[in-house]
């Protein structure tokens, strides 16, 4: 593999002998018990906030009833200023790229990688041969918009993209899009960066462009599967085709309309400065081991980082011991065993974490 | 159409003029406003109960984290006597009708109806052509095991059935069985039948068989969104590749882990006495509409009844206006405005719906 001009290459759909794109940081953290301290679940600390928690259990008063969507999907589009024939909710992002796999009529879908594995997952479950652009380290994994193909239908990028933590400029993102090609960016981590710059949300400007929204990382509301498709209509419409009845829980939909209100928006707002303060302090600390060899990807705008260092997996291993988990990155297309992901984490943990990290890695 | 002997029929994908059968009941009450007494969706009243509501609220402290369904799916095996490998938990009985007519390689489909028409709804959409088998009024919608075409490869039908409240015994449905046959038995009300007469969830010895259960009806948890599947190993992997990632929630997983351990199972044993209680005072409160033409299909055996009426979409916006939500039957195929589906309420709603009744049906 050249590692350093941006590749493209082609992924059946069986990929023996690949990375597992079906282990995410979830894996990492539970079957360790209690004792771990999770830095590589990408979802931020001490949430969901009591209120938030409040407001889904008093749905909970109405279970008995079907799930009625509508109200979440109006406060959702009016949050991002669109028309309600413009959002669709999901059972969380990974519903959405079961369904873009399903739903749209592509032939040459192709995927940027370094990048959460599972819209590639869900595109090779579906049939279809996956293209992957493999943006290059050396280049601080930043997007090359010429290495996409021009017949690509389909595209799916992160930002800020997940695991590398780098944020595209939008307008870069925007220059993806062709006519007749759908053009995925998957926003998951967008509420956590400071004012959401470089966000597309809400842009309906950009043809084909689709959307992908989380509420599970900044609300803690993993195990509640919650997020959101912003697309023109006839995509959504075709998406919705798709769907099961009744796609998204109650508790599911409480949760939604509540992360949108102002309230809501506001809170995230100062927890995403919080997360940059936090990761300051994180990759200042990471600093010091650069004599070991250890570097990491800069700049940093997501809740987590990436980052290199000799003998990683060893090094993962003596961290588990020591009582932390954190994220491999063997099982992202184009990184390897040296790659790790950690999670931003409140100060003392981080100052805790980096004081095990000086246990772990051989200097 | 003949409706003197079971038909097959061939549906095409779009059903231009045919029911709509993307209606269910939930619609005909959610417009109407808290005012409408809700006979028109099966489930059952004053659910959950707050034990449940409890529980469920409890597991709201763990929302951050990712689902992790081995619990509840090793419950829901134990349950039936079944090895884990033979359970699939799905977002409802919505989400496994998606999975079974996308995931499986079928290519001769019949649903035997009148049924709930989700099933049916969902193989269009996968694409295929689907066939019909109707079951005549004049034979109490029993099901004749001959009208299912031997071809069929893969069979759906309902135990006990909606609409119709018939339940068909289980050695009828296992006689549908065929080498290259998934033969798919939606028993989402089986657990509102005492004794659960003529399930075969748990059976091993029928090749093919998917039984479909839901915990929505008896729990009142159409909110949350949660129901399983019990097949052979191999079709239980296949539904299972086809799912998004964390198809069912963290609250929903909790819910289900609850809804089968021992004091849950011995509280439905009891609803399902009662529910027969109260039905049999429904369907003797309905005989004395005799001589207006008010029929019901006898013997009824889920917690709802289905009759026929003469000017049956009068009477139903008449029950309207009375302030009674009842269920359209005429979106069931084989079934038509005459016809209308009461969920079976406690004695006292019973009556005072009864009396409304006299106001609606003209003598």
């Amino acid at each position: 593999m050249d590692t350093h001009t941006p590749t493209h290459t082609e992924s059946g759909t069986s990929g023996p002998g690949g990375p597992d794109l079906r282990h995410h940081g979830d894996a990492e953290v539970r079957d360790g018990g209690a004792a771990l301290v999770d830095l590589a679940v990408n979802v931020r600390a001490d949430t969901p906030p009591v209120w938030l928690r409040e407001h889904v259990a008093a749905s909970l008063g109405s279970l008995a009833a079907y799930p009625d969507g509508r109200a979440a999907r109006a406060a959702v589009a009016a949050r991002h200023g669109l028309p309600v024939e413009r959002v669709l909710l999901t059972a969380g992002a990974a519903e959405a790229f079961v369904l873009l796999a399903r739903a749209l009529k592509v032939s040459r879908p192709v995927v940027v990688h370094p990048q959460f594995t599972e819209p590639e997952a869900a595109l090779r479950d579906a049939g279809h041969t996956v293209g992957r652009v493999l943006l290059r380290a050396a280049d601080g994994f930043r997007l090359d918009a010429g290495a996409v193909p021009e017949d690509a239908d389909l595209v799916v990028v992160g930002n800020p993209t997940n695991p590398t933590s780098v944020l595209h400029p939008a307008d870069v993102l925007a220059s993806l899009a062709r006519p007749g090609r759908t053009l995925v960016v998957d926003e998951a981590f967008m509420d956590a960066v400071p004012g959401e710059r470089e966000a597309l949300a809400g842009r309906t400007d950009v043809p084909g462009l689709v959307v992908l929204r989380s509420l599970t990382k900044t609300w803690g509301l993993a195990g509640l599967r919650i997020g959101y498709v912003l697309a023109d209509p006839e995509t959504v419409g075709a998406l919705e085709r798709a769907q099961p009845l009744w796609p998204v829980s109650s508790p599911a939909l409480a949760a939604a309309e509540a992360c949108v209100a102002p309230r809501a928006l506001a809170e995230a707002a100062h927890a995403a400065h919080r997360i940059a303060a936090d990761r300051d302090c994180l990759v200042a600390g990471l600093a010091e081991f650069a004599a070991a060899g250890l570097r990491v990807v800069a700049p940093a705008e997501g809740p987590f980082v990436l980052l290199r260092v000799p003998d990683g997996a060893a090094v993962r291993h003596r961290l588990r011991g020591l009582g932390y988990a954190v994220r491999r990155g063997d099982t992202f297309p184009g990184l390897g065993e040296e790659w790790l992901r950690l999670a931003v984490r409140d100060r003392a943990t981080t100052e805790r974490f980096l004081r095990a990290l000086r246990r772990a890695v051989p200097t």
